[in-house]
C-alpha cells in the first residue's frame, strides 16, 4: 500500500501502456513488505531532459527505471555511469547517490549472463558470438566481456553498428579479443541472437543454425514466443538454450542490489510476478 | 494493482510522511476498478515551478493534489484559476484540460460546505463568522461565499490576513456583506474555528462559546482529535457542529468530480479507507 513514506521508482518510457515492471516489482515489495513502488511515467523524449533533474530532487525518489526512447539518452544526463552501461552507450537504471548524484547502469545483459550462469555455463575464457548490435546486443556484449569472456564476435547487418561496439569494447575490456563481422557461429560456446529474427513469421533464422556446435550454449533475446524458431532450431541441434525472458527475470534481482532492497531469484520474482508470457 | 495504462494523480507536497491521500484513494480506485494512482511526490518549495510543468506532460499524469508548501504558489504556476481558488488566494487540485493547460481549484472549504449542507444545515443566505484567515480559513471563506451566505464576518489575531481576505470577496461577490475585525459569535449561524487553536493543550478557545446562538452551527478545522474543547463546549450549549475529519472525507468526492472520476460519498470513502482518526 502506497503511503506518505513511500520510496518511488519512476519507470520512466514512452509509451507506458506495455510496461511491465509495476506488475513484477510492485507484488514483489508488496510480498516481502519493502515500502517502495515503481510507478510508470510516461515522458516522451523531448521532455526528458527537463524532466529528470527535477524528478530526483523529490524527497521520495529512490531510482528509475529507464526504457525506450530514453536508454541512450539518460547516459549523458548523469553523474556517474558504470563501464557496462558506457559499452552498452546506453543506461536502464539510475540511483541516486547518497550526496544527491545520479548513478546509472544497465543491467539488460546481466539478466542474460546470470541466466547462463544459473544453467551451469562457464563465462570466463569463453568465446561468445553476439548477432545484433542494437541496444540489447550491445548490453549483453558489454555484460559477457564484464563475465570475463576472452572473446567476442560481433555481427549487425549494419557494419558500423557492431564496429561501434566493438571499438567501445576495446577501450574498456583492452585483454578481450574482440571481432566484427561474420554471423558464423563455429566454433562459439555461446551464441546470441540479439536481434528482432524471429517476431514476425517467416523471419530467416539470424544464424546458419546447422554450424552451431551440440555443445554451444544458445541464447534469444526474442520474447513473442517461448521457444522462438531460432531456440526450436538450436535445441534441434542439441544445444542448451535461454528463452528471452529468462533475460528479463534474471535482470531483476540485478536490479533489486542496485537499489539496494532485499534480494530475491528469478524464480521467485515469476512467482510473485502478475505477468503472463 | 498499478500497470503501464494507470493514470497518476501526483500528490505533491512535502514532507511527504504524514499524507494520508493515498491511503483514501488508492483503496477506492481498487474497488471501483478505476485504473488510476494517488503517488506521494515529496516535492521542496524551491523545487516545485520547476517540476510541475515536466511533470504535466507525462503521457499517464491525470492531475494533482496539491498541499503544503505549494498551495499559494501554485495559482501562480497554472492557465486557468477557478473562483473559489483564486478567493483562497490557494489551489489544492490541478487537472489537465483537453488542451494541455493546467487547471487549479480548491476543494478544503468545499468539504466544509458540503459537511454542513449533508447535515441539514442551510447556506444560502446565512450569516457566517470564519474566525482564522490563514489557508484552511480563506478556502472556508471562499466555499461559504459561493455556496451564497449573505454574511460573512472575517477574523484573524493577524488582521490584515483578514482584510486581504476581505477584498477578494468583495471582489468576486461584490453582493456578499463582508466585515472584518471582530470574533465575536454572537448572532451568526455558522461559527467556524479556522485557527490552530485546539491543537496543544491548554489553547484558549477561538471564541466566546457562552455568545454563540444553541441553534448556531459550529465548525471545526482542527483534526487532533474528534471533539476539540472548543466542539466539546459547542455541544454543551447544544449547537450542531461538524468534525474536522468531515470537511476532509466531504471534499474527496468534489476532488473525485474535479478528476472525472466515478463519484463516491464521503461515507464509503471514509468505510474504505486504510486511515484511522
Amino acid at each position: 500500500m502506497i503511503r506518505g513514506t513511500t520510496k518511488l521508482i519512476a519507470h520512466l518510457g514512452y509509451p507506458t501502456e506495455s510496461f511491465k515492471a509495476p506488475m513484477i516489482y510492485n507484488p514483489y515489495f508488496e510480498q516481502h513488505g519493502i515500502d517502495a513502488v515503481v510507478v510508470p511515467m510516461g515522458c516522451k523524449a523531448q521532455d526528458y531532459a527537463a524532466f529528470l533533474k527535477p524528478l530526483f530532487r523529490l524527497s521520495n525518489i529512490h531510482g528509475a527505471l529507464v526504457t525506450m526512447p530514453h536508454k541512450v539518452a539518460t547516459i549523458a544526463l548523469l553523474d556517474e555511469v558504470m563501464t557496462t552501461a558506457k559499452v552498452a552507450g546506453a543506461c536502464n537504471a539510475i540511483r541516486l547517490g547518497p550526496d544527491g548524484s545520479l548513478i546509472g547502469d544497465m543491467f539488460d545483459g546481466e539478466g542474460f549472463v546470470r541466466g547462463v550462469l544459473r544453467k551451469g555455463r562457464t563465462l570466463l575464457g569463453a568465446r561468445a558470438l553476439v548477432v545484433g548490435a542494437g541496444g540489447v546486443g550491445s548490453a549483453i556484449a558489454a555484460s559477457l566481456a564484464r563475465a570475463g569472456v576472452a572473446e567476442l564476435a560481433l555481427f549487425d547487418a549494419y557494419t558500423p553498428m557492431a564496429e561501434g561496439l566493438g571499438e567501445r569494447l576495446r577501450v574498456h575490456y583492452p585483454r578481450l579479443e574482440v571481432s566484427v563481422g561474420s554471423n558464423d557461429p563455429a566454433g562459439y560456446d555461446i551464441v546470441v541472437n540479439a536481434t528482432p529474427l524471429g517476431m514476425k513469421e517467416g523471419d530467416p533464422l539470424p544464424v546458419d543454425v546447422e554450424r552451431i556446435a551440440p555443445s554451444a550454449f544458445v541464447g534469444e533475446v526474442v520474447m513473442k514466443q517461448e521457444i522462438t524458431p531460432f531456440l526450436a532450431a538450436a535445441r534441434a541441434r542439441g544445444c542448451a538454450f535461454q528463452i528471452g525472458t529468462d533475460m528479463l527475470f534474471e535482470q531483476i534481482p540485478a536490479y533489486l542490489e542496485f537499489f539496494g532492497f532485499p534480494a530475491a531469484t528469478a524464480d521467485e520474482l515469476r512467482a510473485v510476478s502478475r505477468i503472463a508470457y
